[in-house]
C-alpha cells in the first residue's frame, strides 16, 4: 500500500509545483487519509520541499476508523497540547526553505489561516483548492474492494432486520439495531447516522429516527451504510408493513422504482452528471412530483459519504469509469409518507457489463 | 423560552454594536442553537440591523437533536439548493443597510469568507470572535436542568450495564449497548462516541472501542454521556473484572480517585482554571506519573461536549458559579491498563453547598 500513498502524494506535488507552490499543507481529514493512510484527529499532512510529514496531536492508534499511516511517511507528534497541526506544518515548510505554500482554503478557517500567516510571515500562501478531492474522484481497485465489502455488510445488516418482527418497534430502535448489526458484520461503524422512517416519516431523504412505532399499513424507509477501512457505502430501501400494500403505495413504489432504474441505466463513462439526474428526475416530474424533490439524485461515495460528483440539475462534469455513486430518488407525500430507493454503484463501461451494483438487496416491494 | 433566546440575542447585539458592527452572522452550529433554539444542518443566524433571521436549507424539523426554533424568530428557507446560509445572510444584511458585519472567523473557512465578501463587497467584515462561546459559559437554570437529566440518563444506562455479564463481551458491543440504553432512557442520542476500554486499553482518555473482549482481572474503563435537548453530560468510571482486584489495581485506583477528588474539591467560583487542574495533576505528579498525563484535567460541557473552560496548566481565567465542567484525571500504564474517573459537576458557591455533582454513579472500586 505504501507505494499507493506515495504515488498519490507525487501526483499532488506535481500539481502544486505546476501551480507555483513548493509545498502544501493538507488539513481536511478525508484528504489527509487519502494521502497518508491515516488521519488521526487534528492531524495535517505537509508535502514539503524536502520531506513529507504527518503531524498529529498524539501517536496514531491504527484503529480501523482512523487508518494506519503509510510506513514510508514520517510521523511527528506535536509537543504543545492543543497545538494546531496545520500551523506547525507551515512553520516546518518555512524551515525547509519553502517560499510558497498551498493550503486548503475550503477547509481552513479564517482564524487558522491567520495563525499560519503569523508563524511563517515570509511564506506566500496559495489555495490548493479541491485538488485532493479531484484526485479522489476515480477509485482504484483497492478502494472499490473496500466499498464492495462496505456494501455487503450493509446488505447483511438489512437482510437480518427484515427477518425480525417490525410492527410496534420505534424508528430509533430499528436504527440502533441496524447499527449494531453493521458492527457485528465487521464495519468500523455506520457510514452515516442510520435513517429509519415509518408511516408519515417514510420516504424523506434525511429523516432522523423518532419514537414513532411501526404500524400495519406503513411504508417503512431505511437508509444505512457501513464504513469499512474508511470507505462508506449507502443503501436505501422502502418496504410496506402488513400483508397487502394499498394501491397508492404500489403506484408510488413503481414510480420511484422506474425513476431509480432510469438513473442507474444512465450511469456510463462520459455521461454528464446532470443527465443522470435528469434521467431519474424526469420520471418523477412527468408524474407531477416536481415540487419537494431532493436537490440531488445521487452523489459520489468514498472516504466521505457525500463526496463529488453531485448528480444534480446544475452539476457540471462527466462521469468516469471507476467512480462510485449513489442513485437515490424518492418521493415524500406530506402527511402520508413516501418511497426512497438508494443504491451504491460503480460506473463501468458497457464493455465491462455497465454499472456495477454494490448494494444487492432486492428492490421488489416487500410486504413485511 | 422565547424571551430567553431574545435576551441572548440582545446581549450579543449590544456587544456587536459596542464593537462597531451593525449586524452579525453566527454560523457555528452550537452558537446558532444557543441564540435561535435550533440549528438545522447548514443554517446560519443573522442578527440584522432591522430583523433577526434564521436561514436554513430546509424547514426545521423540530426533532430533539436539532431543537425547535424560537417562535419569535423569522425562519427563511434558502431557495438555491446547496446555498450557503452565511453567504445569504451577508447578502440580506447588506440589503438591510448594514455597512459592517461581524462573522465567526474561527468557524468560517477562508473560501466561505471570500464568498461573503463577494456577495456583499461594500460590507466591512469584522471578527465576532468567540463572543457567543463567552455568553454560553455560565448556564441558566433551564440549561442546568437539561444537563442534570442528561447526567441521570447516563447514570441509568451505566447502572444497567453493570448488572449484566461483562466477561467475554467486546468493547465495541458494550459501547453499542450503552448507546442503546441511553436512547432507551430518553436521550436524543449519545453526547459523544462511547468509549469502552478493557485490559491494556483501560484508562486511556479517548480510546475507541475495539474487538478486545473483557477478561477476568481486567480493568474496564467506560466513558459515556447523553445528549438531552442538545445538552451533553459526561461520566467515566473504571471497574475491575473478577472477584479480587490486584494490589497494583487498588493502589492505582486510590491514587486516581484522590486526584479526582482534589480536582472536584477545587471547584469554586473565583478558582483559577489552572488551579483546578493543578489540584488533580499534582496528586498524580507526586506519585511519579508526570509523563503521559492528558493535557486537560477537565472541560466545560453544554451544547458541545468539550467547550470552554479548559481546566489545563496553561489556561487563563477563573470559574464562575453555574459553570458545568468535567473533572476527569486518569493514569494509563502502557501494556497494563489504567484508571480514569470522570464526573460532570456544576460550580456552586460554598454557601449553596459547593459543587453540584450531576453524575452520581458510585466511585468506589467495584469488582464485577
Amino acid at each position: 500500500m505504501s507505494e499507493v500513498y506515495a504515488a498519490r502524494r507525487a501526483r499532488l506535488r506535481d500539481q502544486c509545483t505546476a501551480g507555483g507552490s513548493a509545498a502544501a499543507v493538507v488539513s481536511r481529514p478525508a484528504n489527509v487519509r487519502y494521502l497518508a493512510g491515516a488521519a488521526p484527529r487534528g492531524s495535517a499532512l505537509l508535502l514539503g520541499p524536502r520531506l513529507d510529514l504527518l503531524l498529529c496531536r498524539s501517536l496514531p492508534t491504527g484503529e480501523p476508523d482512523e487508518g494506519r499511516p503509510d510506513e514510508s511517511l514520517q510521523v511527528q507528534v506535536l509537543s504543545a497540547a492543543g497545538g494546531d497541526a496545520a500551523v506547525a506544518a507551515a512553520d516546518l515548510a518555512a524551515g525547509q526553505g519553502a517560499d510558497s505554500l498551498a493550503v486548503e482554503e475550503h477547509h481552513l478557517t479564517v482564524a487558522r489561516h491567520r495563525a499560519l500567516t503569523s508563524v511563517a510571515p515570509r511564506l506566500r500562501l496559495a489555495d490548493l483548492s479541491c485538488a485532493v478531492e479531484q484526485l479522489r474522484l476515480v477509485k482504484d481497485d483497492e478502494e472499490i474492494s473496500c466499498l464492495r465489502i462496505a456494501a455487503e455488510i450493509a446488505d447483511q445488516a438489512l437482510g437480518e432486520l427484515l427477518e425480525s418482527i417490525l410492527v410496534g418497534r420505534t424508528e430509533r430502535h430499528l436504527a440502533l439495531e441496524l447499527e449494531r448489526r453493521l458492527v457485528d458484520h465487521g464495519a468500523d461503524g455506520p457510514a452515516f447516522p442510520t435513517s429509519v422512517g415509518t408511516g408519515v416519516n417514510s420516504g424523506r431523504g434525511t429523516h432522523r429516527p423518532t419514537d414513532r412505532r411501526v404500524e400495519e399499513g406503513d411504508f417503512l424507509s431505511v437508509c444505512l451504510g457501513a464504513a469499512y477501512r474508511g470507505y462508506r457505502s449507502e443503501i436505501g430501501r422502502t418496504f410496506v408493513i402488513g400483508t397487502t400494500p394499498a394501491d397508492w403505495q404500489i403506484e408510488l413504489y413503481d414510480l420511484v422504482f422506474a425513476a431509480q432504474r432510469a438513473g442507474r441505466e444512465a450511469l456510463a463513462p462520459g455521461a454528464e452528471y446532470r443527465e443522470v439526474d435528469r434521467a431519474a428526475r424526469s420520471v418523477l416530474d412527468a408524474a407531477g412530483y416536481t415540487d419537494g424533490l431532493a436537490p440531488l439524485t445521487g452523489h459520489g461515495v468514498g472516504l466521505e459519504i457525500a463526496e463529488d460528483p453531485q448528480l444534480a440539475p446544475g452539476a457540471m462534469g462527466k462521469l468516469d469509469a471507476c467512480v462510485p455513486v449513489t442513485v437515490e430518488p424518492g418521493v415524500h407525500l406530506p402527511g402520508r409518507g413516501g418511497v426512497r430507493i438508494d443504491d451504491t454503484l460503480v460506473v463501468r463501461p458497457e464493455a465491462d457489463g455497465g454499472p456495477e451494483l454494490l448494494t444487492i438487496t432486492t428492490k421488489e416491494l416487500l410486504a413485511l
